[in-house]
This record gives C-alpha cells, sequence and structure tokens, in this order.
C-alpha cells in the first residue's frame, strides 16, 4: 500500500499546523490550524468574516491547495487537542472536505465554538467524539485503523493520532509533553508507545513535536509548576492587600491549581475574561476538573466590572482574581488593570503572578515589558514565569525514539532553525538527512512507501 | 553607643565575605570568607601553606587591615554557615583575634576541618557551638547580645546573626533563601525577623544577600527542585543502564533527595568524592540527615575506583554514584568519566543528571560546555539544571524590609552591578543613597549611630 | 570657597538630565531634559499642554525643587548639547529661574524651537550663544568662570562646560564620545582638558557621562561609522530599485554622510519628516553642514506626500529618500511605509538601511521588530546597525580621568546598574566609594568643599 | 552529461570542508579541510603522526569513505583559500587520490608547508598554481572546465572554483566576504559572477558559505576593520608606554594595517609567533605585501624572548609587538605575558589590541575570559571586538543569488542550525527543499542531473 505524506502547514513556523496521510486511497488529515501571529501583525483584522484564500495569502492558515495532488479521499479530519493552532482553521477549510471532524470530546467542544463563530463559511462536517485508547476503521479497505494514545500537554483531552497501515504505524506526534504526573488527567500512555513500536511492521513514519527541539534536557512536569506555584501563593498567606494571577485560559491544569492555592491561602479565587469563563467552564460541566462551587466565572464586560466593584467594596484581600493577560497583549484585561482602567485599583505591593511564559518573539517581550511597568507603576509586585512548557525538550524526543523506533523520522512545528537540533539528535540516532529523516517545508509531499 | 560598621570583604565581589560590627567597645566580626576563583585563575596554587597577606594581594581572602581602624574589641567571630566564602579565610585571619568563633554547630565543624588542613597557622580560637533560636550576651557592658535566626539556604544549619544593642539590632542577612520547604531543617523562621521589626528600637540596621537582587520574583522552595529531580529520576525508572548524578557536596538536602529516589527507582546510590563523603558523613553523624545503612561514601582515589569496578562488575544498572564536578571543573570525577579516565564507562544513551546551575562566569561556562561535550561523546544524554539558587531574588528582599523595617540597609555579597538591582528595589521602598541606603566597598567605615 | 553640586535628574535613569553646582553664592544649573520614555509608556499624551508638576510626577522631566535647598543665586541655564534628554525640561522649567540660558550656537536654535512649541508657560530668560572654546564671567565675585570645551557627540556643536573655582575645576562630562575624526566639526579638545588638568587647583570634580559605562573598549569615531555606511550604500550602486534611509534627524554627521553617498551612486536623497526638515535645515542655515542646493527637504505630511508621488512617478531608483522611523515607532514614516499607507511602494529587493541602533528597551526592541517584519513583508531587504554610539565607552573613562585627573568623580547618565561599569573602573584607578567616588542618585546634595 | 555532488565535510559543523563534483566521469574535489576543536578537545594530541582513520572517527578531518560510490575519476584536488579547515587534511587524505592540488599560489606555499610538517603519509601529488580569472581543461571530454573568480576572505589570494559543464556552471562558493576595498588584492569579481550567471546553460548549481547565514545585513568590509583600526591606534599616539597587538597570523591584510599604523604612531612593530612569521613572511616573499624593511619577524621561541628583551631594555613606548593568543589560547604568547611568563612586562594603562573576534564557542569564550582577566591583573587596558568576518551575512547571500540564479542551491559551512537562516532566506527567493534546496548532511550524494 502506498502511504504519502503532505506537509501542509507548521512546517515553517509554530502555528497553522496541517498534515496529511494518504494510505492507499484513504486519507485522514491531522490539525487545522491558525497562525494567530500573522493576524495580529495588522492591525485592527477580525478572522471570523474573512474567506480562506485571504488567510492563506497572509500565512494564517494552511496552504491546503496541495490537498489537489493527493489522489484519494479524505476520510476524517483529526485535531490533537483544542489550541488555536490545530483547530483554528477548521472552520475556514474543513468544509471543503466531505469528512467528519474526529477529536476527543474536550476539543470536539472546542471545534464546536469555532464554528458557532465563523461569519464566512458553514461547515457541515460532522463532529465525533473519540476518546484515548480507542480505534476507528479507516475507509473500507479494512485495513486502516485510526487510533487515540493519549498524551499530556498544556491543555486536557489532548492525543497523539496513530493511523495503523499494513506497512506499519504513522504516529503523528505533536503537541506533547512527556508527563507522568499531569495534575488533571492519566500520564503520557508510554506503554502503549511503547507497544506500537514493537507490534506489526512497527512505525513506520514518526512526526514529532519539536517545538524546544533546542531545548537540553527534559521538560518540567506539570507537577513541578504546581509545586511552584503552590510555593509562589503560599508565601503570600500573610499579606493582606491584592493579589491577581493569570495564566494561559486554556490550561484548565493550571486554572485548577489556581483556584486550589487560593482557597489554600484563604482567598476566594474568580476567573475573568471570555477566554476563561468558556475553557473552565466547558471543562467543569464535561467533568474535567471539578471546581468548588462558589467558583465565580464571569466572560461579558459588565459582569467583570462588577465583580471587580464588589471585590474593592469587601475587600481585596479576601480575592484572588484570574484574569487574562499573560502576554501583555495591549487590550487584555491585566493591561488594562496596569493602565488604572479597571475598577479594580492596585495599592502599594500588590502582587501580580504570571504563570505563564512569555511566547518568545519581540513582539511579545515589548508588551509584556510595558504591561509590567505599567503595573509596577501601580505599586504592583511582579511574580513571573511560574509556567513549564508543554513541549518536549531533547530527552523526550530520545525517548520517543527509543520507545517508538520509527523507520522514518519527520521533524514539525517549527522552521528550520527549530528543526535543527532534532536533526542533531536525530543524526546521533543514526537517521540520516534525505534517507529516513525528512527535513521538509509547507506544501511537500514526501512518498514513504 | 557608637554603633559602626566595617565592610570589609564581598562588598565587591561574591566571595571573601567579612563585616564588623562594634557596639560600643564590643566588636563582632560577621563571617572571614575565601575567594576561590581568585585562587583557581592562577595555575598550581595551593592555599594551604600561603601566607594571609599574600592571599589579600591575591584578591582571595578579606583585607582586614581596616580593623585597626576600629575601636574595641572583637568578642566574637561569627561565621553563618559553612560555604567557603564564608568560612575559608578562618585558618589564615582568626588568630589574629582573641575571640571565640561562635557559630552553629554544623558550620562548627566545617571551620575544623578548615583548620585542621591549614598549614601555615595555627589558630587558637575556641570553637563555641549555638543553635538557632538562641542568644549570647557580647561584652560586659550587659546591653549587647548576639541572637541566631533559623534561615534557609543551600547548605544545612544556616542562620542569621543579630546584634542587638540599645539603638535597635544590626541584621547580618547573608546568606539566604525565604524557603518555607526546606526539605531538611525547619522553615526561616519569619515570624522572629517580623518581631524583631517591631520590638525595641526594631532594627537599626540590615545588611542584606544581594547575590540575586537583579532577578525578578522569587526563589524557589528546595522542594521545588525536589519535585523537579524526582520528576527526572523517576522518568530514568525503566532505563536498564548507567545513571549518575551530581551535586554540590555541601547541599545535603539535595544530596538526600537523589539518595532516596535512587532508592525509588530501583538503585543503590553512592557518594563518590572527598568532599561528598566529608560533607555527607559530617551531616548524618551530627544528626542532620538520615541516611540509608547501606549508603556508601568513598573519598579515596583507590577507594572510589574500586567502587567503580565492582559496579561495572555487578551492573551499572543497579546504582546510581554522585559524584563531583557540576561546574565541570577539568580534574573533577564528572569530567575524569568523560575522559574516560574512570573504571566507569559511560554506553550510548546512559543519563548524566547535573542537579546544580553553572555558576556565572565565562570560565565555568566554557569547563561544563567541555565537560558536557566529553560527556557527550562517550554517548551521554545530559539533564542540566536541576536547582534552585540559595540567595534571595528581589521578593524576598521585599518581604525582608517588610518584615525588619530597617532604619539603615547596607547591600552586600555582591559587586556595584549586583546591588543595583537592590538599589532599585530599596529606593522604591523609599530608602535614599547616601541617607539610609548605603552602597560601599571593601575597606570602608560606615558610622550608623 | 563652599562647592555643592546638587544631582538633579539623570541619575537614575537616561534622560531628564539636570545638575546644580554651587560656587559660593553663584550657581549654574547644567541641562534640563525630558525622559520620553516615560511620556510614550502613556497612551496619547502630549507635554505641550501639560504643568511641570505633573510632568516631575510622571518621572519625565528633572524633579527641581530640591533647589530651593541650595543656598545662592541661579546664575546660568548651561545645556551640553539639543539632545532632548538634555533641553527639553527648559520649557518647564527655565521659567522658574531668573537666568540665562547659555548654550552652543546650534542648541540655542534648538532651544529656541522647544520654547516655541511650548504651550502652558512663558520663559523670558534670555538665550545667549556662546561658543567652544570661549569663557564667562559668573557672578559678581570675579572668581568664577564659565568655560566651554569642545567635545564630540551624536549632534553637532556639543560642548562640555567647565565652571571654574578657586577651589578647582568643575568639569561637566555630559555627553560625549572621544572621537579624533567627527566628519562635523572639530575633533574632541583632549589637548584643553589636559591643560584644565593641571593648571591652577586642578580638576575639583568631574561629572561623568556613564551611558555606555559596562562596555568594553573604545567608542568608534563617527569616521568609522561613516566608512561602514559608504560600504552598504555603494555595494548598491548597480541596484536599479529603492533605497531608503534612516537614521536619527538631529545627528547631522550622518545626515551629511548620507547624502553624500546617495550622490555617489547616482541618487537625489531628499530628506523627509518634520525633524528631519528642522535639525537639517537649521544646521544648514547656520552654516554648520553644506548640502547640495538641490537637496529637498520636507517636513508637512502633504509635501512628504507629494514627494512620494513624484519619486513613484520619476522613478525609485534615482532617488534616496532619508526618513524617520529608525525605532520602528509605530506612526513613524518607515513604519507606515511597511504598513503600505504612504505613496511609497516597496518591491521585492528594495533596501532599507537603519543608519541608527536600537535604544536597549524591550518596547523599542519590540516596536523595531515589528516595523522590520512589516518592511519584510512588503519585500524590502533590511540593513541595520550600521551606527556607532556617542557616548564613551571604558577605555574613554579610561582616558578622561587620565587627562584631567579630578579630586572627585561622580558618575551621571545612567541607573546604578549603569553606573557599576563606571565604579569598577574608578575604583581600579584608586578612587574610593563614599571618598571621592559619588554614586548618587537624583534629589541629592554633595558638599564637596 | 551527469552531475553529482558528493557532500563529505563540513555540511555538519564549521570544519573540515570536502565537496566533489563528478561531471561525467570527471571528478574535482574542493577543500579538504580539518576541524581543529574535535583536537583540542583532547588533551596532548599531535595530529601530525596520526592515522586517517583514527582522525576520521575523531571528526577531525572529512570522512571521504564516500568516494568510493562515485564513479569517475579525480582529476583535482581544489583548495580554495588557505585556512586549515580548507587544507588541514591534504597532507591526511591527497595521496589516496591520483591527481594535482590545484589552487592559488598563496594557497599552494601554504599547502607545502602543511605537507612538510607530516610525518605519517607521503603525497606525491603535483601541486599546481592557477591564480584568479585562469581557467584549466579537467578531464578528456573536453567539455568540463575549471575556473577561479576572484574573490575576498580574511586571508589573501582566496578564489571561488567554477566547474563549467556541459548542463551549467558549479559554482563552490567557499569562503567570502561581498568586499569592494579590500586593503590588499582586488575586489570580489561580482562582474564575473554575473556573467556566469547569464552564460551559456547559466549556473546549474551553487554551494554557498553559511557561516553567518543566521545574521542579518551586509559583512563590513576590510576597510571598515582597517578604519576602526586606524581610529584605534591613532587614538593612542600620546601614550608613552606598551601597546600590543594581537589578530588571525593568517590575515595578511590586517597585520599589514597594524603594520603601517604602527609606524604612523611612531611605533616600530615586530611580529612575534611562528605562525605570524611564516604567513606574512610568505606573504611578502611572494609579493602580496609590502612590509617596511626594518619589520622583525620571529617564531622561534629563543628569537622571541630576546626581542621581548631588547624591548624591554630600549622602551616599550617605541615597538608595537603583533603576538599571537587572540583566542586566549591557555599557551599562546598573549595568554603568557597575562601571566608574566615572557621578558615583556606589562605596566599599568598598557594597551591590548584584540584585531579578531572571538570564534563563537564556549570553550573560547571561556579561555579569552580568562586571558583578559590575566592581562587586566597586570594592569592592560583591553580594546577587543576590532574584526570584520570574512563570510558573507544574508545580504550577501541575497546578491549572490540575484548575481548567479542558479537551479540548485545547497548550503554549507555550517550545521543544520547554521543553514536555517539561508534556507528561510532562498525559500523567499521561491527555491524550495527537496526540489531545488538541497539541505545536506557529511556523507551524501546529490544527483542534480
Amino acid at each position: 500500500m502506498e502511504i504519502e505524506i503532505a506537509t501542509i502547514g507548521g512546517y515553517e513556523e509554530v502555528g497553522r499546523q496541517m498534515t496529511a496521510v494518504r494510505a492507499g486511497n484513504d486519507i485522514v488529515i491531522f490539525d487545522m490550524g491558525l497562525n494567530l501571529s500573522k493576524v495580529l501583525i495588522h492591525d485592527n483584522i477580525r478572522t471570523e468574516g474573512m474567506h480562506s484564500l485571504d488567510l492563506i495569502d497572509m500565512g494564517a492558515i494552511p496552504d491546503d491547495r496541495i490537498m489537489s495532488d493527493l489522489e484519494g479521499d479524505v476520510k476524517a479530519i483529526v485535531p490533537t487537542h483544542g489550541h488555536l493552532d490545530h483547530i483554528g482553521a477548521i472552520s475556514k477549510l474543513a468544509h471543503r472536505y466531505d469528512a467528519p471532524v474526529v477529536a476527543s470530546p474536550f476539543t470536539i467542544e472546542l471545534v464546536k465554538g469555532e464554528l458557532a463563530d465563523e461569519q464566512k463559511f458553514d461547515s457541515g462536517n460532522d463532529l465525533v467524539k473519540m476518546d484515548a485508547g480507542e480505534t476507528m476503521s479507516i475507509g473500507d479497505s479494512g485495513k486502516v485503523e485510526l487510533e487515540f494514545v493519549n498524551v499530556t500537554h498544556s491543555i486536557i483531552d489532548a492525543i497523539n493520532p496513530v493511523l495503523h497501515t499494513p506497512e506499519g504505524a504513522v504516529v503523528y506526534g505533536l503537541d506533547k509533553r512527556m508527563d507522568h504526573t499531569p495534575v488533571i488527567g492519566d500520564p503520557i500512555d508510554m506503554k502503549r508507545f511503547r507497544e506500537i513500536g514493537r507490534e506489526g511492521e512497527g512505525v513506520l513514519c514518526y512526526i514529532e513535536d519539536c517545538t524546544n527541539a533546542n531545548k537540553k534536557g527534559r521538560t518540567q512536569s506539570e507537577n513541578v509548576a504546581r509545586e511552584h506555584l503552590r510555593d509562589v501563593l503560599y508565601s503570600m498567606e500573610d499579606y493582606d492587600g491584592g493579589i491577581v494571577a493569570t495564566t494561559f485560559s486554556s490550561h484548565i491544569a493550571r486554572v485548577k491549581s489556581l483556584v486550589e492555592f487560593a482557597k489554600d491561602i484563604g482567598r476566594q479565587p474568580v476567573l475573568l475574561g471570555r477566554s476563561m469563563e468558556q475553557y473552565s467552564g466547558t471543562a467543569e460541566r464535561m467533568g474535567f476538573a471539578e471546581f468548588p462551587d462558589d467558583l465565580g466565572m464571569f466572560g461579558h464586560r459588565n459582569s467583570v466590572d462588577r465583580t471587580f466593584e464588589r471585590i474593592m467594596n469587601e475587600g481585596k484581600e479576601d480575592y484572588l482574581p484570574v484574569v487574562t493577560g499573560h502576554q501583555g497583549e495591549p487590550r487584555a484585561m491585566l493591561t488594562r488593570m496596569g493602565r488604572g482602567e479597571t475598577p479594580y485599583e492596585l495599592d502599594d505591593g500588590d502582587k501580580v503572578v504570571f504563570s505563564a511564559g512569555i511566547i518568545p518573539e519581540p513582539t511579545n517581550e515589548g508588551q509584556r515589558y510595558q504591561a509590567e511597568k505599567l503595573l509596577g507603576m501601580q505599586g504592583a509586585r511582579i511574580y513571573s514565569d511560574i509556567h513549564v512548557s508543554g513541549h518536549l525538550r531533547q530527552e523526550g524526543h530520545y525517548e520517543m525514539l527509543d520507545a517508538l523506533q520509527p523507520k522514518h523520522v519527520i521533524p514539525a512545528h517549527q522552521n528550520m532553525k527549530g528543526f535543527s537540533g532534532y536533526v542533531d539528535l536525530a543524526s546521533n540516532q543514526g537517521y540520516k538527512l534525505g534517507r529516513d529523516l525528512h527535513v521538509t517545508c509547507n506544501g511537500n509531499l514526501i512518498q514513504i512507501v
């Protein structure tokens, strides 16, 4: 059976992920993501009403025109998890394919939200939930099967899809960290990866998340971030003024830790901002996270402002608002707090906790610097970088190669510079560029079998 | 009562700490340290037989000649903890003063070791043990008292000495991290610091450890490093080859975690190297740390080599040697392993765990780079920076100022560049250079009252 | 005679310089500057109509309230050169003092411009021109004299004022580079500095420009930047598309080199932007720089746009526009070119030459990054950092100490971190903190005699 | 005619360059270099007596065993210039091929030196001199021709070889900077490159020097370094103590500038060290550089020491020794001066000029740091980084693509991370990975036609 891989998006950047695997006549698409930075560099662009081709020209969504070179039928569109760089283009591209979107339950909920916001296109694709550990037959040959393996990432319910073919398994490895104590959900299923590496024809091809491929060592467990965060918040136990925290709103495990530790130090946590409300609300409704009954979540500007007013009236020392703005985005809530534009007033000595890293780009660094300056001008004390990455570092890559022993590897989720650490590592393990180590770019077809 | 402070050493560098406080006619000296880097830049120098004046000229030990300008008698020499930059000059300078060395029990043991190695001078000074929480009268006035407050650092049994005078307390704040979960020993005694800040005349002067004064946020607890280390070692549980770890040999809490986690993953830990044996052996004998009965500690070259041979014979997969060499020192054990000069042979995939940061200096960075290169050439996988600093960052400084509310502050344990972050912070809190914020250098006298 | 120095502004930042020297009853103020970054961090603030006290509270202009502690009369306000951080607060503060503004001719012209823009205050101060090499008597004692020594900086007609007193000279050393081949104007007058160091009582006090005090080596001459720029522009001689350059509009020597090299490679230079027109026009009218007769300078938006249209019609290959926007300021002309908002259209391969460094602050770095991204999206090729600093590095400081041999030194024009390199250097030369090396902050008085 | 390219060495590192091009049955080898850092990481290895296979295993010289997969006969071995990473393996590998070494005259002289030092192998290869601008027929087909195009690099007499085939030209682009004012020798022959790009079949393949491919902008001309150096040395004209300079001994243009400016400021230059004597002596004998008649060059330790003694006797202020040690090599002359191990004694204020950058690797950075520390301890003032790179940056790459318009490009002289900037640039220009942009590694064959 012919196996071909189309590397459509996310092979020259972090963002707009999209890869298609053809096994005989059956095609499965992994991820359809959005590169948000390509949108934000323009002033005042709203993507909801934009046409796909314009977004492709901007480099914001994958250029899927190469799909016409793949002979076969798309049988499934499989986003691996609910981050925008993996699901953000579904509303713009999925309607072109007569295939269901198959994903884990939490991811499906987030895809639904994306489709609801879309104003230009109507997607009629079925939305099919499949859990980690489950499999699904692909096409009519009876020989191709899709399996979800549980992985750990900075969002819950992330999986790595595996396409089992007669020539071996194609493992799509985006995005993950190798976490044995992930705070929420099950540890990464390394046992299953090792089995896949050894059963049947083994692994034909492994597509790897190279986000951190230039970083040495091992990515820390979410549990380490949790202990770090606990240490920080507990150290503030005696403080009788305001404490504000921010983190990725999609990072349910982190939000849960914040909520828990707020309670531990005698404060009422409250989640503020539209995305905070959406992600955490969804996670709670679906049973992924249990939050205290009295946890407030407020998304609309009016209810947020009312909440701030109530906090100011009842006493800042009793609350811990968790807000948006961890990248210093100029219009985010935390930056507005720095500008004194919200009812919540910062006083000298108040604490601001950034449970997030800076996404490494000078624009973000500049904005975050400004946000911290503004907060500092209000008297706030800054606690930053209480965070661990959601992506494997080099020793994780090493362990994955050891577990899967793939015949071919394809670095993904970076540009060439980002791939370079992975190329060095894979070369040391005996892979060779141009033979079984495929450094590629957006819009290429790789014939594996 | 006149209060005068002599800033003798460690005010232009990290290293060779020494400060004297005169209260009336009674003088107490805090720390007498060695700046090792000033020794190592010369080839083949051994300090044991060297004269004080030569070491002073090299900048290796404090230039205590300014002591003759202080009118009064030295009543005690008080090292705060057992690191060389705080006790390393006692063997060279203490004999000039007719005063006992007063320190915590573990520190006294390490001072004894220093004095035993000394070849040039004979120190007749009494060695007096005093525990954190205890006090001692200084001089005959009945008005001056020395108190030890328990603090947390990267070595056990560290204290901050407080000299109570009729004019208020002089708090000598070197070296510490604000750790509420220090793995070994009690948390930092913030309650006592807050009391001292409020009782009697309050705090007249605070001398602060500025090692990390240019770093934002809060230094993590040893417990976070422990969870990080646990995560790393547990992730290796299934590996059936060699695992080697290195850390600061004086860092008993870290050594203990290494020993514990080695057991947890089914390996026999063994401590190798002269300093490993000394520090851990002393800590165990004194009851600071409980180690497993079968834990081997070997210091002499012959017994180390025999241990390596036994490990190679019985199977690397059953052992976890903890060795010296975390800075890539050219002659340390780990570097020699990289050069293939020990009986322990590294194989492809073997793990080397650096539970230590690189002390930031280009020389160290170059050596560590070389050591990692050599280890990598043997096939080793490197896990580095599993560590937290032993020194306060800015938010710790902020909290100390808040707790002590000192009338005067003196930044120490850095050079001018290192002080700069502290000066900014203290200025923001209302202190003013030249009035109550004293940026000074080695060899100055500051008249406080 | 009592000599006292008030360090009013620019001792905790680069910006809002102001220092007063009292010699007996006569006071001279050196510089009254604006810290622009403290203005820009707020959205939409215009300083022209603001009150001094509000600007002081923002940290934008010097807090001169300490002047009331100086007993004596202000006899002159002496800005050293025309940069905003040295003259930008004159319009807000000078009217409080009954004293003339004394400066070099070009500086006086720029001060006039500042006063003309001011909307809140009316300054009645006389504006007195004095050339480098000239002197003026200060006060009625007959014993105090003001001298201007020619120095070299990134703006023309910069001087270092020297206040000769019976106790020795007070040399105010802001801002300069030690340039023997400055392209426009005379080399730095090191001969005179050496004389001042040796004549009469020598130098009592030297206030040094520490902007680059943490940088090793020697600041390059403007002539090196010129050769670098020549090399870059000549390498484009055969290019037949658009070339655009940007630099500091106040940097007349650089503008002149750009104009000259544009001609050399067969292009018509044209200066665009309000500040470009102002600085270069003034310099030309005053005879500091000779520009070609046909050099266009356009400041108003309309005439700029018309010029761009003419260039597009006649052919980009015949022109070299020199525009504003070297820091990537969001609303500057070059950034707008990147956004496609001007009539000048960039094509693939067009060259953009940044003859300026990035002023080191994350905000600038983020903006510049964005500007370059936008220009790159239009196809532009970027040539950056064709520049040398206008400030001494360490070897310049070393030479100044050697020339002047001052009894006292005061580092200025930086914060504590910036001073640190100078403190190290001066300490190595025998100065001592707290004795003759005065590390100070805004709002201090230093009694020298 | 089949055209095949073997990328043998220098495609995973900077060092051990070797590339073979097969045109039909005729093979030409470009470069045979040594990776010195792979030798130096081992203690006390001398390569002169070592076998090729051991050096291959160490990664020190190219693994040329892939040559057996190329069907055809080697007709020429063509080093592009005389740096060790291009000629350093000739003595170890050339004897395996029955072909002459063809190179520019200066390069041939340096190859002779290499062969003379070799102790293990006897190379019987003819040494053939060919000048830039000349051509030579390759093989008997009458269809393949070798041309040398003059380029500019940090060593004189550098060329880029071009293999003209019926399928188009193969241009081997290592190593060069695009220099129109190279101080010694002719400017880069861009006119000829542009012709080659347009004549006949154009350029089939271009192999590019990617050393600086991650650096923006344009590499400065040697003339800019010269003006920088002039500025530094002229600024020392009045100094009456010792001045010492160091640079790459193979960098004749720089040495010549040093010699010239030494004379200009009234000092007698003298070249000290074995390699200084060799390179400059050879360049002078061959007429590449004219040095003053009285310029001393001394290589042997004894004559160097005698020269230092004479300088100390006659007065340091009259001399300017140019010595080895620009990377802080522990045993180099300058480092020994820092340790006080030479008869030349440094005094406070003496100047040390590093007209060289630090080759970016932590080992070098550590050694250079130590060397500067040691020199500083003797009182020396350090002037560093008076240098420009010998390698193209991105705008040079852009111009080369524009001039040659090659059908295929192969990045070389770096590792994957180093290639990444070039891949981005070439992709922007329309090349595509896997189609006409060949990112490869050591030991690959690329079939172009």
